[in-house]
This record gives C-alpha cells, structure tokens and sequence, in this order.
C-alpha cells in the first residue's frame, strides 16, 4: 500500500432547483442518510456504507449542475506538493478553509481544470455521525432503504481540453487511465480513471462547452439491486434514461435516470477490480457503443447531448 | 494512487498429493487456466481475469500445504527497500533469480516470516498467454468455465509469533489492519490485512504450528456465483467444509471445501471497498463465531482445527 | 385447466407461546400484513402477494404445533364429493360454519387424517382487505418488508400411518406425488404432493408420534432473497436451524428456523416447475440426506428430531 | 389438482431460413438439445429440465414464422371432447396421426384458429432420450449450456378476430384469463391466458394480417440468467430488440432478440404464481407501455410492427 495521493472520490455538491423535491429522491429512493443543513440551506447526505461526515451536497440554484467534486487524499503532504505542481502545471487553484462551507472538512485544495470543472482535494474529514460498525459488527447498523445506495461512486464529466485535462489529473494527482476512447485523428474522446482498484473514479469526455456533469453515480452492489433499483425508478416515476444494462467499459452493471433537477443519477454496480499493473483498455468510434451501452451496442442521442 | 509497496496477493505455490486429480479439480471445477508445466513437474495455472503469467502452481509432494505464497509490488525499488528493512528487522531473506523457477517472473525477494511462511514480494512479471481483452473488449475473451472463479484472491495462514509476523507485515511491507479479533488477554487471535480496496488479501491467525496453510481463496463475482459453486461442489462430490455462507468479517459470500489433496479452498465473492483510511473493525472472542460463520454464529472444530 | 379439487395450501394455523413476539417475528422479519385480530385473540396474517382473506392465523397456546392446515379447492361441489369419499375411506370429517372461526371464509371440510393431523378443505374466500393491483398495477402495490416473504407456501407433517394418509391425499382429494424417498424394506419414509405446478404443497413423514408439525414454508423468490432472509435470521438474533441451502427434492433454495415459540420455519424459493404428466422421482436412505441438505449431503438430528 | 384440459405450452414448429444457423442458435447459444432429425430434415430440440421427446421443431422454410403450436392436455378423452366442441364451435379441426410428423408423439387434434393460427392439442408423448433425473437426482445431469434454457415457455400470437379466438381457447380449451389490455372502445387489444399456475402460457393481439407470430419464449430461473442470457446475445452479436428489462404484465424478466432468420426470441424468468381462483388484471392503453416494458414505460414501433 503506502500511497502518497488520491485514495477516493469522495464528494459532489451538486445543484438542484427545488430542495424538497431533491432531498425526497436522494433520501428515500435512492436510500442515502441526512447528515446534516447547513445555515445557508444546502443539504449534506452521505451512504450507509461510507465514514466521513459527508458525500453529496444539494445547494438550491437556477440551474442544475455540478458546483465540485471532491477527492480524498491520503496525507496533508501531498496537498501541499499538489498545491505546487498544480500552479507550475499553469492551473488556478486555491485553499479553502477547514469548517468552512463543509462541515467535518479539514482544509481543501480548490483546482480549477481545464475542462472547467473545479475539483477539490483534502486528505481530514470527521467521522460521520452514523457508520459502518466497528465492534464485532453486523453487516449493516439500520437496514439500507430504498434503492440502498452505498455511497458516492464516481462521475463523468464532460468539458473541452480533455487532453490537457487528463494529464493534470495523472501528472500531477496520480490517476491512472483505464480505459479510453480514440478518434479516428488518434486525439480521445474519452478517458475513464482511478485512484484506487475501483475501474473508474472520474471520467472526462471532450465536450465543447465547460464544466458540465453527464451523471453522478452511486455505488450498490450487484445486478440484483440494480434490478430492484430500476423498479423504484418505475415505481416512483422517476425519468429513466437507459438500464438496466451493462457497460462493456469496467464491465460494471448500471441504471441511468434523472434526478428532479434534470441532473442525471447512475447506479453502479460490478465492474472488474483494477490493479496499477494492469493495461489500458482501448476503444474505438466503431465499438464505444457497444462499451456504454452493452446491451444495445449503440449510443444515442440522449445520452451524449443532456448534460448539467 | 501513486503507492511505493504491494499491490496485490498475487500467487501461491501449493503441494498435492495427485497431480491428475488436482489439474482436474482446479482446471476443470474451479475453472482456472492451465498455463504450462515446468521441467520439474509442476503445473502452473491461472484465472480468466488475471494478466500475470500465472497465479497458481501445483507441486507435486508426500504432504500438502502451501510453499509459498507472493505478493505484487509496484517497483523494484521497493524490493531493494524491502530487503534492508527485512534485515534489519531481523528477518531472513534471500533473492530468487528472475525465470528461475516461476516462468516469466522476474527476481523475487524471498522472506521467512516469524509464522514460519515463506513469502515472496515481487514487481515485475510477464504478461499470460491469454488476459483480458484490451481492444474494444467483450466482458470475457473466452466463456468462463466451472465455478468460474476470476483468479486467485487471498489466504489464511495459521502459525505462531502472530504479533511479529503482523508488526513485520504492517511496519515494514505497507499493509493496513483492516479487522481483528481480540482475546480477553488484550493479545490478538487473527488479523485481516490488506495492502488495496479488498478488505483482506492474506490473513494471519495464532497457531502453534508454523508455515500452516487453512485455506486459500479464489474470487467469484456474487452470491449467485457462491451458490453455483456450491452445486458444483455436491455434483462433483467435493468433500465441503462450509457454505455457502457468508462472512461478519469483510461481509463476504463463501464456500469452504477441499482439494483432493486436503488443501482448504474457499470460493469468495463480494465484501466492502476497504479504504486506506477506514477504521480497524475489532471482533472479541465471543462474537468472533458469528464473524466467520456468519449465519450459524458459531465456529466448529473442524474449522478451527484442519490446516495443512 | 378445468380441475376440479385442491387448487392450492392455502392457511395454516398455529400454536404460539407468546403473542406480541410471534407477531414481531411474522409481521416485522417475515414481512406478512396484519389483517386483523379475532374476539378470541387470534391474530390474522397474510402475504403481500395473496388475494384471500389471510393464510396464517396464531393462536395463543401452551405447547406450539399447528391446530391444522387448509387447502383450497376450485368448487364447492368438490367438498361435498369428498365429504362422502372421507366418510366411505373411513375418515372422520365434519363441516365447519362461513365465517366462524376464520373471518371471511366460506364453509370448510375439517378431515382428521391418519398421521393425526387435520386439514381443512374450502373453497370460498373472501377477498383480503389489500391484495395485488388488478388494474394497471405496479409490481407492488406496498413495498415488501423484511425477509418479503409473498405468502404461505407449504409445509412438512410428521405422524404414523404415512401410507393411509397419502393414500388418502392422493385417492380422494387428488394429490399427486411429485418426489417420494423409500427405505430398505420398500416402504415409504417420506411423501412430497402437490396440486398444482409447485414441487410440493405439503409432505408427509412417517413419525411415531400423531400430528406433528415439521416445518411451515413461506415463499421467497430467489436465492438472493434467501440470502437475506439469513442475514435477516442473524441480525435479528433468530434461531437458525440450517441455511442458506438447496434441496436436492425439489430443487428449492431454503433457509429453515425458528419461530419465538419453536415451531420451525422455512423460506423457500425456486424449485423446478411440476407438470402432472412428470414421472415421479424417488430417493434411497443412502442419498435422502443429499436430497435434503444439498451441500451438506448428510441430515442431522435436529433437523430429525426437532418438531412441535 | 384433477384437471382434465390443458396442462401447458408443450411445443412450436417453427420455420427457419437456414438449418444450420438455426441449429446453431438454438442449440449452442439458447442452449436446447438437439433430439435428432427427421427423414425431411426438420431438426427436433427440447430443454434440459423438459420430459417429453422434443420441444422444437425447426423446418426449413422460405419464410420465417410458426407452422403450429401444441399445448399438452392430461388425457385422450379431453381430445375426443374438444375435437366435437371445435366442429360445433365452427372452427376446423383434424386429427394428425400419432408418429407421424412428430417422432414420439401419440395423436394430435390440429385446430384452424380464428386468429389465423394452428394449434395442435395431444395428450401422449415418449419421455425424451435425456431427461430430469429421477432416482435420487442431482439438481442435473448434464450441466447446462449457453443460455441454460429449461425448455419452451410460451408465445405472443398477432392475428384477427381476437375476441373468437379467446372464447374459443377459454370456452372450450378451459385457458383462463390471467391479464387483458382494453381499448378506449371497450374491445381488447391483448388477452394472456394460461392453462396453469405459470401467468401465461400464450397469449394473443389483435392484428389485421392472420397467424402471425410475434415471439416464442423460453424459460429461464431469475434475473441473473437473464443478465448472461443479454451478455451472450451481444458476445454472439445477436440482434437484440429489448432487455434486459421486466414486465408490468405477469411481472416477468425478460430479453426480445432475434434468431438468425428473424423469428422474435424471448427468455424469460419470473412473474407470479398464478391460481386459477385470481382475479383477471386489466390495463388500458395509456399504462401498456408500461405494462409490456415495465422500466421504459412506452411501447416501441419495432415491438408493435416486427412480427413473423
């Protein structure tokens, strides 16, 4: 192990135009914990299976869409070696105070990339208030609800400078590319990354307008939850977007759908278990349809053009 | 990511008694891959979704049990790292050759442990005959077969000086704590340790004996997978220890059964995402029947007392 | 179809020790409804996925057991058949009111069977209070809870005379044995009959003591569901008696336990599809134990013993 | 139980553009048995966990599409009945010779639809070569292949004169009505009716071209295999039309792809018990889209249009 960099992602706060809307679909069917308001009524929730005090903020805008998305790191050390790199990389980037606008949150590093989202790096959060058991535990402490999300999995993001992008976030930060998608000019359309054995933890994809989330995705177990997981999506009529299905990207089974904001949700389950051994997997324009959508080897509209 | 230590368990060396029931058993009812045999006799094998040369090696021998067993590092320069620190804590060590007698590995930094197992670390192996796809990849290269096990995944080695094997593991190799049991005595029965995002991939437990194997561990997918297994097991009148069942411990699926040489196997599937910064899950004594034997909430003897 | 007989097992009603803990135990962890209460104190349950009235009833008691077991039927006309056939087998039989003792049932046919238990056979039934949508239904009309059990399944009765009794089962209320297992002298140990496409509706052991209680089953879906029913028997600290398991007879997955006043329950799921025009599939004393305890592959006392 | 009518769905001869893709597909990746051929080349298969001599016919054909379909009735008498109700009810109806083009098969009342289809009713068939085990059986006797496919299940009949066709396969077949989609006229464009406890075991649309078949199921266990079933259609680059995805209407999980000549494919696995004592469930046109695909909620043009 050792280490010395990003360990997870671990955050996103995330805007929604209507709180108690949002709240009901990220609490009761999605099955996260209320952690917490804070006074200017942004909400903090967090998954049954997660430690720190917080994975998802809902912040009430006008518009939906990503404000960060945060990445834990292992060590205060390497913030301060990131905060470096990242302004000899040409990148803008800022310290926010611990306790600030994140209850439970020591210091964080604010990147602003060149896809143009912002990302944010820490290496302290408090412990939740609820946890995983730590004393000769049962496998859970209250018995997970609705579609029993675990926790924050992963997003994919789209914005331009892609190629400048992705090499911030493996020079500088240490993530490993997965997998990728070419163009036939050799340039990419997509790279998949990681920090950890999980075969994706950020996803870029070239897009020409900045800072935009394709989804945000929640992690569950198996092909059976993301089946239960699709009935709470029919059962409460939330707007499904594709799944169930399979990725032939990670190999991970998935659900996607839209919160009430228009902000698109998955479900992830599965997937193989990378290793920073492993090589990269590569795909091309003629098959990247058969990588998102397995089942139904081919991408649609929806999926490439609705972003928040 | 970044690391500097192990990655991952990665082989073991294995005695049997039958060469030909064991190529059967772990080829054709495991479902591992035969990837050659060496001049001295023995076969080596490995999972479908692993990309290392090999990951399993039957030898033939009057006793069964465990030679040794490896563990992936990122970089040679650990390796060396490795071998002044394992002097220096008071250990012996010694290099293996590289393509001596692992085919397409390369050197090998044998160390004895105080449990009396000898474990070999390693950065640097070629990839296998056939891996995973890398090319616009379908989810398998070749219909898996059998049990379908993905590769090799952890093992429990029971031996004495627990405390020094585990300090050398932790202190000097990198790996984390993840749980433990505890004795009234404040001293510890067993400790699962990790050096990634699985929540074990070796597990030491006290044990008067030295260099005792209780079971090694092959990775399945999920319960469905678990219970596959099992009807594999009756149907091909494996002699079965326990399962399928589930785990307090790491909250994973298992079946527990034997090769025809008397090696534990166990067939294990799900478990959290441990992450380097979870804290240590601690068992006591009265409940640590119900975190192995999750469903019946008492160990057995023969749990307890066969090794090899 | 047509038929004209025993379309299904349809109630069960049982002895309990303690009212409000049998209630928690069947309500709460199986996840029956509550339907409702009797003047004599009776509680009324019923599955989520049943149309009649309900199919448990508990009675408060000083020994556990089951008071008997109804069976429903497709006619009225057929209870006045069999009412001359039991008289002319030698059966003693007898009417019992509408709406008596079981609130919105129609008349019942109570038969004293020769292994001492009573069964009682209907065919009017009152729809239950909720039952599944009829009219553009979602998949549920109330979300399942607990274990999510659909509703009562079948059941295990130990008693003497087992050849009388199936013999009657079959001859007058047209039964069909599915599985049988024969002991050395060529008589029978045990029956499995059905009335429908289910392996079995209710089995018959031969026992020396008269109208004894094995087990009451109650329907899951699927192994995954039968692996959270165990979780479920664990964290709610319930008696586990053997699973999560298959049977080799019938090929169901099953989880047996037990009840607050030690009658024994089982979960039950799968199981192939009976057609009536199948063979009937027969088990030794050599491999009975396999064909209870699949992977096991050997019965044990407490499974033998164990009845109320 | 009793009966004396139609027990299930017991065979399709289906006509096929080429023999040896066909075999191929049903044989390799569905996974049936191939039973054997007959002197004019029709190739014969049947389930693994099926009894009788074969389940499938393929025939060699200019145009792909169904010849007929048998469904198996409890005894010869019920032939003899219906073969006088038909001429009354005014349909046309035959007897076919016993092993005359169906090796194994007694004699068969062929009967002309209203809707445009052939059904053959039969009440004796041979037991297959290869069949469920019968005497202390493993769960199977050869370990199935592909898909895993039990056997046939059921199909989906577009053709004219709906109404006349289901009061003949209810008024004088016994068929129940498990499920009905109403018009906003008051007719009906969809009944699913069964002769068992399985939720349909055909079912018949209204369409204005006669004998038309819109696709023949095959029985799988649950959810999962119908996961690898989806898997196998994309890795064979099989034409997939929908799935993996569940049913509002019998509540089933299923996959539509096409076998090589264009006949619609369905797997399918689930759905509730029906008995024969349910009320009928009726959707309307506004709520089918989600009746038919229960997580899309709408109906497609390929799904209404593409019939053979």
């Amino acid at each position: 192990m050792a280490i010395k960099g990003v360990i997870r992602a671990g955050f996103m706060q995330l805007r929604v135009l209507d709180m108690e809307k949002s709240v009901h679909h990220y609490e009761d069917i999605l099955g996260l914990d209320k952690v917490g308001e804070t006074s200017d009524g942004r909400v903090l929730l967090k998954g049954y299976d997660e430690f720190d005090h917080h994975s998802l903020i809902l912040r009430k805008a006008d518009s939906p869409g990503m404000d960060f998305m945060g990445f834990k790191c292992d060590c205060e050390e390497f913030l301060d070696e990131v905060y470096e790199k990242t302004l000899a990389y040409g990148l803008e980037c800022q310290w926010v105070d611990a306790n600030s606008d994140q209850p439970g949150f020591g210091r964080r590093l604010a990147v602003k990339l060149p896809s143009g989202h912002r990302i944010d790096l820490y290496a302290s959060v408090e412990l939740a208030e609820k946890y995983p058991g730590l004393v000769s535990p049962e496998i859970w402490v209250e018995q997970p609800r609705g579609m029993s999300v675990k926790g924050f999995d992963h997003a994919l993001l789209y914005g331009p400078e892609l190629d400048k992008t992705v090499k911030y976030m493996t020079g500088v930060l240490g993530f490993h590319i997965v997998e990728r998608c070419d163009k036939p000019d050799g340039s990419q359309l997509v790279y998949w990354i990681t920090s950890s054995n999980k075969p994706h933890e950020v996803a870029f994809l070239e897009y020409d307008k900045p800072g935009k989330l394709h989804h945000v995705a929640f992690a569950l177990d198996n092909w059976n939850e993301i089946g239960h997981a699709a009935d709470l999506i029919t059962i409460n009529d939330i707007s499904m977007d594709a799944g169930p299905m399979r990725h032939g990207v990670t190999r991970g089974y998935t659900n996607y759908f839209f919160d009430p904001s228009g902000n698109r949700n998955e479900t992830y389950a599965g997937g193989y278990t990378y290793c920073p051994d492993h090589p990269i997997r590569v795909w091309d324009m003629d098959n990247i349809g058969r990588g998102i959508f397995y089942y139904e080897r081919k991408l649609n509209d929806r999926f490439l053009a609705i972003v928040t």
